[in-house]
């Protein structure tokens, strides 16, 4: 543990603290929300060279946060997570140079109009206020999700991973200046500054109203556990248990680009297919190739008795598979009864995150991205599109899968609420 | 109580009770979610139909709902609440057939854009899913917001208050009626059938993930504790403490017709003024004469020093007149030094519902319009049009002051949510 943080540990009371912080950014945000486009972006680009500037500071902070790790025995993955080089923080200051050249979403007129009695109405974007984000080891959130959200005109909360405290600590340092140097408060981006544990409970709590939003990055225990036990708003989705359906009137080369980009690309992704399902009047004709390409490719595959039939390799499925989601290079596979079967599968095993369709029957594929109630559908393209770069949101700070404001990649327009102004020349209601 | 109800009351597991109207709204909602817009306004005309032939039992109903009230000495203004007639069936019924007759938001495209690599990606609208409805004693709100949710492809569970439940069940089967007729299912629309206050505890725990999003009708007290225990979203204001700021730049005459409106219209709506800001510079100008007008109305001004000045029958305001909604004749006044004063002042005491500003200076118009928090903020308008039929929204289900999905009138398209289609021609992520 550096030196630094020793009397930070020492903290004894960390309620206090975290109300300090939530008290510190409800007043930022406030600044937050009221400065100019050209001031937030004038902030990104500075944070930009602040990090490029510190890169020496900030390695030294994940070395030693490496050497604890590695003396804590972490795997290889995880380490893997933790882990800064020159290219990260370059591809860091990068992000946050793509974020300062995006659309500034706060006061842009989403719609408007005018009254019978002449008052016209606006419904304009204004930024959320405070928002919490919750991650793991990867120190590099730290940077990407506080710029996300200053973008929008957001104040920031970030409680990193205990093991990558000191990395996140030293890019945050970096943010700082970013701030000060475009005479933005910097409480603004506020790092909690201890590893105890209670510093989540308490911002799981809203930190008194204060916290608006919590986004949590990282794995399914984390996810899980802030969507079982917040008292304010989630953006998440806690897995992506993405499915191919490719029907009877599909074409077959399409199909097996297509599923092998969605299943092989990036396995570990949200967005990666985990589901392969295959009409059964095209299990000679599909099946059989689409199977034989992955299980080529290195996937296992595991299916129904049709698909069994189809290679020897094929291991059996059980009722589990069809609702894990691996991350890995192995794929459930189902034949089913048409669309309709297909559709009743996906609603009953899915998580609702991303289903494709392949067809070349354009009405079959109308019925699939009406019915199918998921926050993303496509047709004839890969799952992994699922992505708010892919897009075309120039940044996300993840995807959700909740109903509620944010659904799907969440970008910075969805970093905002909005409100009514209405303008009147002496209107008085009847 | 009705013979009808001994039975449910007798009920002994309101877990089991609540688990299964839930599994039953998401069946249902699912049916609603794909149901064209010609079969779901069937169904709202047919309930109204339905309201109309029922007439006699519903007013049946509601006596023996008055005679259980009279009988525990309910207060006057608690029956009037409570109390049907002819006109308020039919308005109840009129009420449906305005809903129907508004444009359907599900399936509507709210974007559109094509990526570089040729696909394209909409977002569209669809339904939020389960609506919980958490109402008092006015059984009207059983039609209106049932409908509401009906519109915007939503299943919806409604708790209406304990003591007026066999009013809220004599329409709800009125409901039922016109859901049969045009072959929707009945349980899209369920109300809950017993007085055990454990089902409103099992609604904000949302139903094993059931309920989608809670919408409280009623008072402060309801209102508070849905907010304060909830664990799904909720759409709803707990007060509205909203200003007019009556700036040194206001005609006077026109600021006179907004304060009176704002206030008097009526007293007891959310968006009635509760507290009267006006410039020291106008002090003699303006603040006199509209303190003179607003007691001439007969209602009560409690002001600072300045504004007890202005007249002897003022009384001194207390720090507590500041964050009262009084919902009364009633006004809190106070001078203020000037644009940023008053700004600083709603933003500390008010609760972002709906504050206006009186003006002819544009400048100072648009800088109110822009820091003042709030949901809704006006430039020489009243404050009483907060409300979904004056914006235009056809019908609402209440205000939200919350920052999240829906915010200011909550009408049918803050109903539903969105989600992405996304058309390709094989497209694979490189």
């Amino acid at each position: 543990m550096s030196a630094s943080l020793k009397t930070i540990e020492g903290t004894p009371d960390v309620a206090a603290l975290m109300r300090d912080i939530g008290r510190r950014a409800r007043a930022a945000a406030r600044v937050l929300a009221l400065a100019p486009a050209e001031q937030k972006n004038r902030a990104l680009k500075a944070m930009a060279g602040a990090l490029r500037a510190d890169r020496g500071a900030i390695l030294a902070a994940n070395g030693e946060d490496i050497a604890e790790a590695k003396a804590a025995s972490a795997n290889a993955a995880f380490l893997d997570r933790l882990t800064l080089n020159d290219k990260a923080i370059e591809a860091m200051a990068a992000g946050l140079e793509t974020i300062a050249a995006l659309k500034d979403p706060v006061g842009a007129v989403m719609e408007s109009w005018t009254r019978p009695n002449g008052m016209t109405i606006e419904r304009v974007r204004v930024p959320l206020g405070v928002i919490g984000i919750i991650y793991e080891s990867r120190p590099n959130v730290t940077a990407d999700a506080a710029a996300l959200a200053l973008k929008a005109g957001n104040a920031v909360i970030l409680r990193g991973g205990s093991e990558s405290l000191g990395s996140a600590r030293a890019i945050h340092a970096a943010l700082t200046k970013g701030l000060r140097e475009a005479g933005l408060p910097e409480d603004a981006t506020q790092i909690v500054p201890t590893r105890d544990r209670a510093a989540v409970g308490a911002m799981l709590t809203g930190l008194d109203g204060t916290l608006d939003v919590i986004v949590p990055r990282g794995g399914k225990g984390l996810v899980g556990r802030v969507q079982a036990e917040a008292r304010v708003p989630v953006f998440a989705h806690l897995e992506g248990v993405c499915h191919v359906y490719v029907h009877q009137a599909a074409d077959l080369e399409m199909a097996k680009e297509i599923v092998l980009n969605a299943k092989m690309r990036r396995t570990g992704v949200c967005g990666a297919a985990e589901t392969l399902l295959v009409d059964k009047a095209a299990a000679e004709t599909h099946l059989k190739p689409l199977v034989a390409m992955l299980l080529n490719a290195g996937c296992e595959v595991r299916g129904d008795k049709a698909t069994q039939a189809a290679d020897k390799q094929v291991k059996p499925a059980t009722e589990e598979d069809w609702s894990t989601e691996y991350l890995d290079a192995v794929i459930a596979a189902k034949t089913v009864d048409g669309l309709e079967d297909a559709v009743a599968h996906i609603e009953r095993y899915g998580s609702h995150h991303t289903d494709a369709i392949v067809t070349n029957d354009a009405k079959a594929a109308e019925t699939f991205m009406r019915e199918v109630d998921s926050a993303i559908v496509l047709h004839n393209a890969s799952t992994q599109f699922a992505d708010g770069g892919e897009f075309g949101f120039g940044a996300e700070i993840g995807i959700a899968t909740g109903r509620m404001h944010a659904r799907g990649p969440v970008g910075v327009e969805q970093l905002t609420t909005f409100k009514y102004r209405v303008r009147g020349s002496g209107q008085i209601r009847p």
